[in-house]
């Protein structure tokens, strides 16, 4: 069974010291090292990448970056706006299941930074729909849009929305690989700036450079040698780019079918999954994604976050968002879905240090491109 | 065994009236239509790509397309430059590997011409390395620099390198989806406007629009319905992105590990191949394709460029560019790489018309990214 044997993460947060070469450069070594393996003992590497081309002029990333580590293997550039490292990870797995004895590397890497924030939103809007760009949606937009919904149609109110973001800022105090070490309050939130009403800034993840790697094998001695989790599957879909287009805003139908997906190739149901990392590019996100993934019934969400029943020390027994999500881990888009994985891959093996939980055999990554027009569930197993 | 079952091509050319949407669903319906497949049959996408993001503000294409085709399958965007289309055929290949009974659709799609001249060369360039960027040095320039070394090494002139445009050109006349459909003269070439020393105008493939499909299935009754041809192989490899860091500028290291590979995995060897479509981006690199994969070799492609040995004419064993080559069938780029497999396959199977030539068993698709830091090669039998 293919099995994720090693992660490494850099930092995430504003390094202004540091390009994307020394960031994928940091992971490749970073993941390597930790696995005890020797670049000669990679198969294929499978990147993720959203904005390389378009902030800094840099396309054909895998000639790029096959200069950097002196490889010549095979280097796929995946780009799914946000997804991009979910569907890397994805797509080595499928790479695994077809060949075998084979040992492949996930590097998710993005540089956001070197450009103004005026510019990397615009960066960002590339992966909305034309209508939406033309009419000035970003994506704080496009998410406030389902936000305004969600409260009006469910009754709730920007505190119920505020509790992800303090829930989130509280598990990222753990991790010392975080864009935002620091807790906040509901009042925090519900004072800071409005970014598109009713989202804030502290409902939003920020703007982060950061890369993730794993090595992702089906060796069995390499798997026997490692601490190790299997996984169980790891699913894609697709949906409308527009919002206008979809049947209902508050459900992301591409989350809802790579999640079902995900479950039926597992074997597994929701009641099994204790600790999962899910796509909080805003706080509303993060409910959806609840929702949509058959943990809460569709308008419950509101509810359950303000009771913050997925906390850490909630003594529940589902857990989300122990790295800190995107929200306060922070959010390099390409790094993004391979440091989810990462993480669950880490607390199932007792790797997680400081932000450990207990003991748990079944974990769940979610990762979104866009505002949901494409999605990747991956579940791990020990 | 994986097998194709179905091409299209739209027309390659200065598509004024059509939008890279209007492209990918001619493609798309076409190439359904061409294997009599719904859009309910093809369980997953995969697009090659390398500009939208950068000349159209358009990345998430996953989205797009999904919004487009009406689907919530898989799509996955790969980008490699110029092998964008070979690299999503060969991991649509892998998905076949490890998907018993299903059938996946590869598009290759690019619009090149809403951008201005400087404009789309500036956008190409983002697949070249960063010194060679900030030296001003754009893709004619590498490729300059290549056959300058070539010509001066071996003793050739100019004159080798204009047969292959002339050949190319010949070719091209047959296929009524080329770009250019005229023939032209050595000394047409030998007098066209320099665009950096040795390559002329007439050395050059165009900057194109266009858009190829290919349906690829491993389900025995599709296959046994359709003219089919089987994927003996479809190997990837990588190589540094400066040209100042290869071992040797005149070899592309990426074709040659990745044409070995091939190979290898068809299990047959150059004299079994009498087909093939290669990469002559500039005339210069279709003699380096030749030699780097094992046909002629090293400094004796010059002589057999000059006496057209692969013309369809020749009476020889081996036609190289039946399509006209990107340099006269035009060179979409993510459409470049599915199209020469789409050629293979036509060829193959008796369906190519008025370009047909006679029957053969094997043929093979050679795709470069960028100077030759990613090449593809696939290997179709019959």
């Amino acid at each position: 069974m293919n099995s994720i044997i090693s992660y490494y993460t850099t930092r995430f947060g504003e390094l202004w010291d540091k390009s994307l070469g020394d960031l994928a450069n940091e992971a490749f070594k970073g993941v390597l090292q930790n696995a005890a393996l020797q670049k000669e003992n990679i198969d294929a590497i499978f990147v993720g990448n959203m904005l390389a081309g378009v902030v800094e002029d840099r396309l054909l990333l895998s000639a790029f970056l096959a200069q950097l580590f002196d490889t010549n293997v095979p280097i796929y550039r995946v780009e799914g706006a946000c997804a991009s490292g979910g569907l890397a990870f994805q797509m080595a797995n499928q790479y695994l299941r077809s060949n075998k004895n084979s040992t492949v590397l996930v590097l998710g890497v993005e540089k956001m930074t070197d450009v103004s924030g005026p510019d990397i939103t615009k960066a960002l809007a590339t992966a909305a729909s034309f209508d939406e760009q033309v009419a000035g949606l970003t994506f704080p937009g496009v998410y406030a849009l389902i936000a305004q919904y969600y409260l009006n149609k469910y009754r709730y109110t920007e505190s119920n929305l505020a509790a992800i973001s303090v829930k989130n800022h509280i598990h990222a105090t753990y991790n010392k690989e975080a864009h935002f070490r620091r807790s906040v309050t509901i009042d925090n939130v519900l004072e800071s700036s409005y970014i598109a009403y009713p989202l804030k800034v502290l409902d939003s993840s920020p703007i982060s450079d950061g890369a993730a790697a794993l090595i992702l094998t089906n060796r069995p001695d390499l798997i026997k040698k490692s601490k190790s989790a299997h996984i169980l599957a790891s699913e894609t879909a697709t949906d409308t780019i527009s919002l206008s287009k979809r049947e209902a805003i508050d459900t992301l139908k591409a989350t809802v079918i790579s999640g079902k997906k995900a479950f039926s190739c597992a074997g597994i149901s929701q009641k099994e999954i204790n600790l999962m990392e899910v796509h909080d590019c805003f706080t509303i996100a993060e409910i959806l994604a609840l929702e949509d993934l058959g943990f809460w019934e569709k308008g419950q969400g509101g509810h359950m976050a303000k009771d913050m029943v997925t906390h850490r020390d909630s003594g529940n027994n589902l857990i989300v968002n122990t790295s800190g999500g995107l929200k306060a881990a922070g959010h390099p888009v390409g790094g993004t879905g391979v440091k989810q994985i990462g993480e669950v891959y880490l607390q199932l093996t007792q790797q997680a240090g400081a932000r450990q939980v207990k003991q748990h055999n079944f974990g769940l990554a979610h990762n979104v491109g866009g505002s949901g027009g494409v999605a990747v569930v991956t579940i791990l197993g020990v």
